[in-house]
């Protein structure tokens, strides 16, 4: 018999909102963490546990019950004051960690740390320390815990403490910056980071970089030992470090893509598409999705072959990202900016070369999905990226692919995509035209090779390759 | 008998003019570099092979002979055009690699590389490739070649193609960044970089932390084998990755802060001084050395230590560096605007907190670290930094060394100094307190600990070091 599972992860997969008719009504919420994880959603023993984020998830959690969502999932949900869910969530999670793993602070000028960081690093451990408690109070069952990213990487140790034979797995969504990087950190933060994670069975990566990375960090820690096999031992505890890269649910995009809805939305991207080719990107409004070298890229493209120009339309659907952030809504506003320039100087009267479209909606991105030529995924940095399994799995164009090979993904898709380093405008622009001008041969060579990578990987089996692993680290106890 | 030397370096150890008489004089050249080798100075057997600077060196390079200097060192110099000096040294030297290795972009915005990138990188392999082909033509001596520093990487696998049983050192003076950070350099140039070292029999570094980042960074490179024992083989060539920190050579500086001139100059410090407490700083104007956050932590200090306002002055004696670089020029101009800022802010009529001598003089920076009462060495990363080492050595009132945990310096004066993360202004804040509040007993401990430290390795030793290795990894041929 299986072990039940329960799941810790800062959003969860469900929100409650009061309805019309004065009851707590869930709404699936949208993410690659949730997607990753959609193979819990069916396990009638699974308990998922995130921190309250609606009134109505407040409210639940005032009442201390598990949730009903719709699925066999039960959820539950941790209350944290607002001042503290601030100092954890943007001031160290976001605004700290998000931008050590994805290398993104301009060194010279920041971070720069002070009271503002400690006071946000206390609110972070309190966070963290809610969290296992509300795990360790599960720890009856004898579950197999899934802490999820970079939100909750104290988590594994504090739970240890509290159930020390507890068996824990905890999984980071996004890359692992490297060790000299991660010297940005205080040196209690980047210790305390690296000792949570340790108290872990088994600590999981997108991909074997992001591996690598932990290892050698986990090198530079007082009491924490690298042992052969990628393990790392501290105090009476080994955790195992390997990368089990997530996957997409294939069955649940096709259906929202089979959704009339879905085929009305597709309409309207068809007719603002006309009969020109297509170029699409969908992400976060965030510096690590390298928004605006893809613009650059695609002007420089567009300079290059002047053929192209009145034939080719860019469309960018971005999802605004952390507005409570600084450094994200200038970063947003430089990209509106030059689409704004690149249109002016490019653009005719009948034909607009770029169309930002700033708006939530994960509907209308699996309607655009279908008709791209060339999608392109250009992040600086990421663990994964999700956009670049979905796009050819919906995708009825044979639409190329152009990759970064500093995401995650690259490892799965770089054979049939065409691999660019993202800070190179040039490689960009000339992916960008090779995705355009492709023969069709190889255009369908390569979009059905992406598919079938796609389609070889389920959320089901990613849970159930890290619950092997975990079967192997730590077996389940006899007693059950 | 020992083999001779050939070293090679960006820039030698003198540069030569046209004096009255119309005879070529030379000049000795100062930076970390030249003092790290200033153990080959008097060796009759050394040749010095540098790019040529000045009208005399390019004179001197026509004439296609080895100049004299005064030592017993001969200096030869190698002509190369401006246009391709340009590409070479700010294109890609300073402006990418200087840039990767300190991790100083700002990730969301630069670099972008295009056209300009591709040019300089020629320029680059064709610089690289002069200084192989001069190096091979003296290999009928069979010297041992000591190849320096990150302007020259390609040199030891070009000269490896053209001498197969050369013997050839190269070692870095900076960082070597992660493997991660290197990927945002195109894909050719960090393979033709890591592909170049690798054919070296000795790659030496500043600390054992840049060498473990070089060996992951190798280990994604197709063709090159991580071995056992920090060895990597690329072809036929297995090369030794190892640390060797560099020293100062202590008689030389104490000889220079024992001359009247610099006498003099001590004279001037002590009057701008009076009665209060100093703090001294000496770097070149280089993001990479933190001066704005040394300026903000002083701030903060002088706020939260009120009692020492009027009491103490911060001396930032800061050479001017790479003023080609946009980068560099805005974060000069900052670092004025900043210490302006605090000085109007928390100045009052007869003391002004920070002031900063923007100039080239080596000697009033020895006649400065007589006089400190604490010395600030902040940088964000840096290879080695040999002002944390030059400083304790002359210093006359047992100050105290702030030091950057990110510099390479940390590792041999890390006990005796007070530690700090470069980013973290509270810390650094209070480590300027604690240095200047320091009892008498353990301010004196530590200054001798620090002196003993930086007496205890010379230039001389740190070449034998590295030659005996070379002797370990490729003996000298019998039949010399």
């Amino acid at each position: 018999m299986e072990s039940p599972l329960v799941v810790a992860s800062n959003r969860g997969p469900f929100n409650f909102d009061r309805g019309r008719d004065g009851k707590l009504a869930a709404r699936r919420g949208s993410g690659g963490l949730v997607t990753a994880l959609s193979g819990v959603f069916e396990r009638d023993d699974a308990i998922w546990i995130s921190a309250a984020m609606t009134d109505g998830d407040r409210e639940a959690a005032a009442r201390g019950r598990s949730m009903k969502s719709g699925t066999a999932l039960k959820t539950r949900f941790i209350l944290i004051e607002p001042d503290r869910y601030d100092g954890y969530y943007n001031g160290v999670a976001n605004g700290m960690l998000w931008f050590a793993h994805h290398f993104l602070w301009d060194i010279a000028r920041s971070p720069t740390f002070g009271d503002a960081t400690e006071k946000a690093w206390d609110d972070f451990v309190e966070v963290n320390r809610a969290f296992a408690i509300a795990l360790a109070e599960l720890g009856d069952i004898q579950p197999v815990y899934l802490v999820q990213d970079y939100q909750l990487p104290l988590v594994p140790g504090m739970l240890r403490e509290l159930r020390p034979d507890a068996r824990i797995v905890h999984f980071s969504h996004t890359p692992f910056t490297g060790a000299t990087y991660l010297r940005v950190l205080p040196a209690p933060v980047r210790d305390a980071i690296l000792k949570g994670l340790a108290g872990a069975d088994l600590i999981g990566f997108q991909a074997r970089a992001w591996v690598e990375n932990f290892l050698l960090s986990a090198r530079g820690v007082a009491g924490i030992r690298v042992l052969r096999g990628g393990r790392v031992s501290y105090g009476d505890q080994i955790a195992v470090v390997r990368a089990f890269p997530v996957a997409i649910d294939a069955r649940a995009i096709r259906d929202t893509a089979a959704e009339p809805e879905t085929g009305q939305m597709r309409g309207e991207v068809r007719a603002w598409k006309g009969n020109e080719a297509m170029l699409l990107r969908v992400d976060r409004l965030d510096p690590s999705k390298n928004i605006l070298r893809g613009f650059l890229a695609y002007e420089l493209f567009l300079q290059r072959n002047p053929s192209w120009r009145g034939g080719v339309k860019f469309l960018a659907l971005s999802t605004p990202s952390r507005e409570e952030l600084p450094a994200y809504r200038t970063y947003a506003e430089d990209c509106l900016t030059e689409a704004a320039r690149i249109n002016a100087e490019l653009g005719e009267e009948d034909w607009i070369p770029i169309t930002v479209r700033v708006q939530e909606d994960y509907r209308y991105a699996v309607a655009a999905y279908d008709l791209y030529d060339v999608l392109l995924v250009n992040p600086t940095y990421d663990g994964m990226n999700l956009v670049a399994m979905e796009g050819p799995l919906v995708n009825r164009r044979r639409g190329a692919l152009v990759l970064s090979r500093n995401a995650g993904a690259f490892a799965r898709l770089g054979r049939q995509a065409l691999g660019v380093n993202p800070f190179d405008l040039n490689e960009t622009a000339a992916a960008i035209r090779d995705g355009l001008e492709m023969s069709p041969e190889e255009r369908t060579r390569r979009a059905r090779g992406l598919q079938r990578s796609a389609l070889a990987h389920s959320p089901s089996g990613w849970i159930a390759a890290q619950l092997r692993a975990m079967d192997e680290v730590r077996p389940p106890r006899r007693s059950r």
